[in-house]
C-alpha cells in the first residue's frame, strides 16, 4: 500500500566508488562511466563517483580522473569524490569535483588501523581539507565511520560520534554521513546516535550508509527515516564489500533502500524495477553475483513486465 | 549496540505448521515432533504444532493428533493447532490443543478463491468456533490473512481490517494476527493498520505475522513494534511458501526476528546463535535449502565460536 507521505528522499549511489573499490576485478574508467550512466538513466541524481587515492593503494580507483573528465548530464547529477588528503582534495578539484567527501573513523584503533594515526590527527587533517573547500566553494561532506560499534572496541558510544559530527560541521562539512561502516547497527542504537547528532546539527544534514552483513540494513533506514534523516547511501545490487553470499555482507541494496522507500510513499525519483537490468548489468561487469534482498522478487517482476518466459508464471 | 529497552516480545515459532504445510516432502510425526523439540530447546515457548485439516487436502499435517499427543515441555510451552471449521476445532481439542488458531481471508476474491464461501460466511463460521471455545476453557485466535494487500484484489482498507477484528474478538478470540499472506506489506501500511485495529483492540492482543518475499519483513517488524506490537509469528530458516530462493518468499525467518529484537535489546528468550544448528537440522529433514537474511553472518558466527573451521577466519 503506497500511502503517500508527501516526502522526498535522497539515495545516493555508492556503487561506482565504494562498491568498485572491493571489488577483484578492476573496470577501467570508461567501463566505470558505462555504469554510472546506466546508473543515472535510472534516475539516481546523487552518485559517489570515484576516489582520489593513491593507484598504487586502490587500483580499483585508477583513472578517476579520467572519469570525473567524462561524468554524464553534470548539470543534473551531484556527483562526489572521496579524497583522503589534502592531495587527493587537490586531484578532485582539479578533475572538476564539485563534491568532496572524508571519511574519519571515529574509533582510535580502526583509524590507527587504517591509517596510522589518532582520530585527533585525522580529524584535524579533514577539517583543513573541508575549510579550504568552503573556502574555494567546493561543498565538503563527512563520513563517521564504525559510527555504531567498532570490530576492535565495540559498541561507539554516541557521544563520540556527536563530537565528531559537530566537528566537521563546524569545519564546513555541509552533511555528516553515519556510517555503519561493519554492518554492525541495530533500529534502537541508531535512534541513539541520531538523537545525539540531532542536538548538534539538523538531520536535514545528515546522512545514513548502512551495511546489510546481518539483514538488518532496512530495518536501519527505517529507524533513521523515522528519527527524520531523509538521505541514504546505498549501492546497486549490494556492490561492495567482499560478498561471501549475494548482497549478503555488502553495501545496503539500491533496490531494497528504493522499494523500501516507495512502497512507502516516499518519493525517492527511482523505479525499484528499473535497477534489475542494471544490476545484472554489474554481475557482467564485475563478474559477481550481486542482488540485494529484493531483486528476486523485483527480477520475477521486471521479466514478468518485458514479457520474458523464465520467471514469469 | 544492545541497548535494553526493558521489554519482552514473544516470537511465535509457525514453522512446523505454517511453514511445513507447503513442503513438497511431508514428515512423519515423528520428525516434526523432532524438529518441534529442537525448537523448543533453543527456548521458544510459543510454537504453532499443526492443523487439524483434511489430510486429503493437506497431507503434510496427516496425523497432527499424533503430534499432539507427543508434545515436549506442554506445562512451558504454548502450543497452537489450526483448525479450518468445527469438525477440526473438535479434532483438536480431543487431541489435546489448549489453543486453536481460526485463519479468515478478509478479501471478498481470496476467500472465495480459498474456501468457496464470502467472507461473511467464513467470520460466522470462526465465531461459532471462537464462541464455543470460550465456552469450554480453549483459548482461541484468529488470523486476518492477506490483510494489507490481496493478490486479487490489490490494497485492503485498515478499516476492513478493523471490523473484522472486532468481531473475531467479540467472539472471544484473545488474540488478533494481522498477516501479511503475501509479504507485500510495507511500514506505512502497518502503522495504518495497526492504527485502525488499535481503535477496538488494545495492541497487547495483536501479534503481526509478515511474509519477506520482498525483503521487507524485518521493517515491518519494527513498525509493528513501534507502534506497540509484542508478538510476532516466525518460521525457522524461513521456512514456508514456494521459495524460489532460500527464505526469500516464505515466512520471515526465526533467527532473523531474534536477531532483530535481540540486538535492539528486547528480550525473546532465544539466542539467534543457537538457532543455527536447527536451521540446519531442518534442512536436512525437508531437503530445503533454508536460511533468513541473517543466516550466513550468524553461520559464521556460530562455526567461530564452536570451533569450526570452514567459516572461520
Amino acid at each position: 500500500m503506497a500511502t503517500a507521505v508527501n516526502d522526498s528522499v535522497v539515495i545516493n549511489e555508492v556503487g561506482p566508488r565504494d562498491g568498485l573499490q572491493s571489488q577483484g576485478k578492476t573496470l577501467t574508467p570508461r567501463e566505470r562511466l558505462e555504469l554510472i550512466q546506466r546508473l543515472v538513466n535510472t534516475g539516481l541524481r546523487h552518485v559517489e563517483a570515484g576516489s582520489f587515492v593513491s593507484p598504487k593503494a586502490v587500483p580499483q580507483m585508477a583513472g578517476t580522473d579520467e572519469v570525473f573528465h567524462g561524468l554524464p548530464s553534470k548539470d543534473q547529477v551531484r556527483y562526489a569524490a572521496l579524497v583522503p588528503n589534502m592531495k587527493g582534495y587537490e586531484l578532485a578539484v582539479a578533475a572538476g569535483a564539485r563534491v568532496v567527501n572524508v571519511v574519519l573513523s571515529v574509533t582510535e584503533t580502526m583509524n590507527y588501523e587504517n591509517i596510522r594515526r589518532t582520530v585527533d590527527e585525522s580529524a584535524a587533517d579533514f577539517e583543513r581539507i573541508l575549510e579550504r573547500a568552503s573556502a574555494e566553494g567546493v561543498a565538503g561532506q563527512a563520513y563517521l565511520a564504525v559510527a555504531f560499534e567498532c570490530p576492535f572496541e565495540g559498541p561507539v558510544n554516541p557521544e563520540v560520534v556527536r563530537h565528531y559530527a559537530e566537528r566537521m560541521s563546524a569545519a564546513g562539512a555541509g552533511k555528516i554521513i553515519i556510517a555503519d561502516t561493519i554492518g554492525a547497527a541495530n533500529p534502537t542504537g541508531v535512534k541513539a546516535v541520531l538523537e545525539a547528532v540531532s542536538r548538534v546539527i539538523p538531520l536535514s544534514r545528515v546522512a545514513c550508509h548502512f551495511h546489510d552483513t546481518r539483514g538488518l540494513a532496512l530495518a536501519n533506514v527505517l529507524a533513521s527515516l523515522n528519527a527524520g534523516v531523509r538521505e541514504f547511501d546505498a549501492s546497486i545490487g549490494g556492490l561492495g564489500g567482499c560478498p561471501f553470499s549475494p548482497g549478503a555482507t555488502g553495501n545496503v541494496a539500491t533496490e531494497d533502500v528504493a522499494l523500501l522507500l516507495g512502497s512507502m510513499g516516499y518519493d525517492t525519483g527511482i523505479d525499484p524495477q528499473a535497477l534489475v537490468p542494471v544490476v545484472r548489468a554489474v554481475q557482467s561487469l564485475t563478474g559477481t553475483e550481486l542482488g540485494g534482498k529484493s531483486f528476486r522478487w523485483l527480477s520475477q517482476q521486471y521479466d514478468k513486465q518485458q514479457g520474458g518466459g523464465s520467471n514469469g508464471r
